[in-house]
């Protein structure tokens, strides 16, 4: 990847949505977030894979970050076990796969699993004291630490840049959480609120709700409720009314995956945003690192929608909301074509349509 | 209003959602279904008009009909205590002043207050014995049953109407409770759909949980539970996903005022639903009786949107799903333009565009 020219200093940020550690990786569980500030400490790769799947941790880029940790530990245990380059490397594979297997929209993980694994190779191919398993692992939590480290360091990036398409006063709506919650740390859509609301010093957030996780009421509204920044926690269903009258100046979302023309996968809810903003001539920005694009899928069509359990539609937190027996459907994802992106945010600048070049461009300068 | 030809057996009603008796009305509490079928007796206007203000009764014509109710306990309470016409035509009008008073959007309530007020301005004028207040209480309590068996015969017609614009095996998206629960029997958007699922035998009905208040999910998958309608609950924000992959084939939704040119105010959330059926091709059709059209104002500019408290969007059911100190916002009601509706369906027949002379031609067949 480019090299972002920022670097972030972690121990000033308010949260640590996931800290790597020598012997377990800690995530703030999102699942009780508002109401309590709990951590789980995971000490096995598997209990990673659990957190991601149950979504104790969530947000593309944390789990892309979360996964890495995991690979560590998977690491540190397998290399404490077996001196045996093969066996390590089977035990290595497996955690990939199983981290890999937990949730199949967000392209983060793949990747963050992607640049762990040439770590690996790489070590086990140079032989010798580099390749011991003790050696490689250590290779590995460190390259982890890396990854987390630079994922802060590019949502600067991207905050910087894409303050710059917002101006002071503005009414900003942003859908789900990709803020410090869903990243290592500083956010994506939400970095781009953050960093115009530190240049402008106004600005109000329309905050969707975001049923059925609710990231937006339960997330987004504390990290802006932290930070002091003015939001206004909304129904997911009355964008298009503040729209319509409007008092809406620009839409920023962040993404699980951007195909190679710029389709991009983000969390439920978003494509009807993009259908409204661009029925009412508002501007509709994607805001996320290179390592959310995968240029081996050419459209949005080929995306895996993740499809999960129907009754995180049919009850909140243990409430029923639905009678007995309901039925219900609950994609948890769904693509806003190109043509509703007005430009996406990266590290690397702000991209403009027609995103195919653009995006091909950016990355091609990363690796 | 014209004679829509069909008399409704009140018996055979499953949920009696407003009863109208001799010395209380009842209501089913809204607030507490489907976890519990709960009644509320109220015994005099006011406790049916803070019935009204805290959503213990809701739904444009359920409203009318309670409020009906409400003034023919006004008018036993006055009879009792007060002999003098003047007096008892001042607490009527107190009384109707407070209940229109109760919520603003919904032009149902002020139509019902009307139709009653007509009929005691009608017997306190005859003078003689029909002006005698208990003679004129009893006149009033006549019209307010009429009233509630009309509004069952009018759904009934809506629903013969609307299922013609239904076909066998379709899928057909509805936002709030447009059913037997906000009317007082049977529904209007729900009419449509029991009547379409009546003649046909096939339909799935996508269900949105219409948030803030949930009575998608709490009130319209319960009655199709009961009545055993095939129905998929999803959150508000899924609309558009399902739309794009074209398992949408019709919108259908109820109304709580039609200005003259067909612009209709209806649950908030109607308005997003109706962007995107016109962005994906999808009939939008608005299902309400004719005591609905409010011929004196021109468009949906006027049509004033009442703003509920901010804890109704920041807690469900007593449980918090926003940080502490949430601000938000909650507009109970959008207006959906004219020119994202297909037709609207009323008891006198399915209206097309343009719509203004069509509900002039409907509201001057009517009284």
């Amino acid at each position: 990847m480019t090299d972002v020219g920022v670097s972030a200093d972690l121990s000033k940020l308010r949260v640590r949505t996931v800290e790597i550690r020598d012997d377990e990786v800690v995530l703030i569980d999102q699942r009780v977030l508002p109401h309590e500030e709990r951590y789980v400490h995971c000490r096995t790769w598997r209990e990673v894979a659990e957190a991601i799947r149950d979504m104790t941790v969530r947000g593309a880029p944390a789990i892309g970050v979360a996964a890495a940790g995991g690979l560590a530990l998977a690491a540190g245990e397998a290399a404490a076990s077996a001196d045996d380059p093969a066996a390590f490397r089977a035990a290595l594979d497996e955690a990939a796969a199983g981290l890999t297997a937990t949730r199949p929209t967000a392209v983060n993980l793949a990747w963050a699993v992607a640049e762990m694994r040439a770590v690996w190779e790489r070590e086990l191919a140079a032989g010798a004291e580099r390749a011991r398993p003790a050696a490689v692992a250590a290779a590995l939590l460190a390259r982890a630490r890396a990854i987390l480290a630079d994922d802060v360091a590019r949502c600067l990036a991207i905050g910087a840049h894409g303050a710059s398409l917002l101006g002071p006063g503005d009414a900003v709506l942003t859908h789900c959480n990709a803020g410090a919650l869903a990243t290592a740390g500083y956010g994506t859509a939400l970095g781009v609120i953050r960093s115009a609301y530190a240049r402008y010093g106004d600005l109000l957030v329309w905050v969707d709700e975001t049923r059925p996780w609710l990231q937006g009421a339960r997330l987004t509204a504390w990290e802006l409720e932290v930070e002091g920044i003015p939001y206004r926690l909304i129904s997911d269903g009355m964008a298009g009314y503040f729209m319509s009258r409007g008092e809406v100046d620009a839409v920023v979302v962040g993404a699980d995956r951007i195909a190679a023309n710029g389709d991009t996968a983000n969390k439920i809810g978003t494509y009807t945003v993009s259908v409204l903003a661009r029925e009412h001539g508002v501007p509709f920005y994607v805001a996320a690192p290179l390592s959310t694009v995968d240029l081996s899928v050419a459209s949005g069509a080929a995306i895996p929608i993740e499809e999960r359990p129907e009754d995180e539609v049919t009850t909140f937190r243990g409430v029923p909301v639905a009678p007995a027996g309901a039925r219900a459907r609950h994609p948890a994802f769904d693509v806003t074509p190109a043509a509703n992106i007005t430009a996406i945010v990266t590290e690397a600048g702000v991209l403009r349509p027609p995103f195919g070049p653009a995006l091909a461009a950016a990355c091609g300068g990363a690796t």
